[in-house]
């Protein structure tokens, strides 16, 4: 038997596409949450330093996973939420790789503290680059047929666009909205039953 | 036959570590190099709107993929340089990813245009960000015994490292000198035969 141990604060954040993966698979797993100022005392136990990271515990072994990306994309081969085949996996990733980049923007433009450019980073990517790269999904999603990312079906990918949109709040549905097959993507994922039963159940946190 | 096509600027860049995974497998492919003024045309080739992407040609199919590290990801899989099994796999996905970390932190620094700024980030990358990752890194590597990043050998994490630390320019010796690990990883990297032919045939280019 694999045990599977997810070590990260008690946020939803950089960890919560992993969360979403164990629940879409309907796989147990340890969900470890610390507080900040515990973090000295995990930070030494993680293979880069950083949270998340990842314990799979099996045959008396522990194999260690950090980078949030990285562990999404082990677990979605696992439980095969990957695509099917080299070319939909990697395509798969790529759709990943590219809202990463997005999530990333947007943490960016959280953290700054200059509010003239704090403003206009968020003129650009709220009324742009989003826009830009929602288009470019929908035209994909809507060729392919499946109304997922890759042609098979659901993927990891999916899955962490509907994370991702989550963090946009109350700008989400304006955003979506211009966008039919996003926003039926988003819909399915959310409505999966097992990710909405995750979803309803899980710790109420500030980000 | 499967023909490769890789698409970028003239530069080394985003695409650089594709083209050396290329090289290390001595897998034929075709180089093609743009200038920026003719990126209008093919933008609306590439599958995300961005460059670098790839095009695999294979029985009169194209398949296309964009972002560097999902094409690097999927190349390395086909010619054996990813790892043995998804253990290790990931591992060296893994070490990529913070690689990519540090590469994305130097680019925003790069393009940083308030000085005040500029200086304050540089300080704390090149005094700190740089050094905390080669540490973890110099401990990874010496503990696995293979002198690389995973323990079955050469991977395409090894050739990333080595691409990022040649963009640290006469920093870099100063910064890998106190990780004997790394620089030795480094140097086998360059030192490949593949990989050093290709290095010194490359187009020289600004960046």
């Amino acid at each position: 038997m694999v045990q599977y141990k997810l070590n990260y604060f008690n946020l939803r954040g950089r960890a919560e596409l992993i969360r979403l993966i164990f629940a879409a698979a309907g796989q147990q797993y340890e969900d470890v949450r610390f507080e900040r100022e515990q973090w000295p005392e995990y930070k030494p136990k993680s293979p880069l330093g950083q949270a998340p990271y990842l314990e799979v515990i099996e045959n008396g072994k522990t194999f260690q996973l950090a980078q949030s990306l990285t562990i999404a994309r082990y677990l979605a081969r696992k439980f095969d939420l990957a695509g099917k085949g080299p070319e939909e996996q990697s395509e798969a990733e790529m759709y990943a790789d590219q809202v990463l980049d997005l999530l990333n923007e947007m943490v960016k433009i959280h953290f700054e503290k200059d509010e003239t450019r704090k403003a206009e980073l968020s003129k650009k990517y709220f009324g742009e680059t989003i826009q830009n790269t929602l288009k470019v999904f929908e035209s994909k999603i809507t060729k392919n047929g499946s109304g997922y990312f890759v042609a098979s079906g659901l993927t990891w990918a999916d899955i962490f666009l509907a994370d991702f949109l989550g963090w946009l709040g109350d700008k989400k549905d304006a955003l979506i909205t211009p966008f039919p097959a996003v926003k039926a993507l988003v819909d399915k994922v959310l409505n999966h039953p097992k990710i909405s039963e995750w979803i309803a159940k899980r710790p109420k946190t500030e980000m």
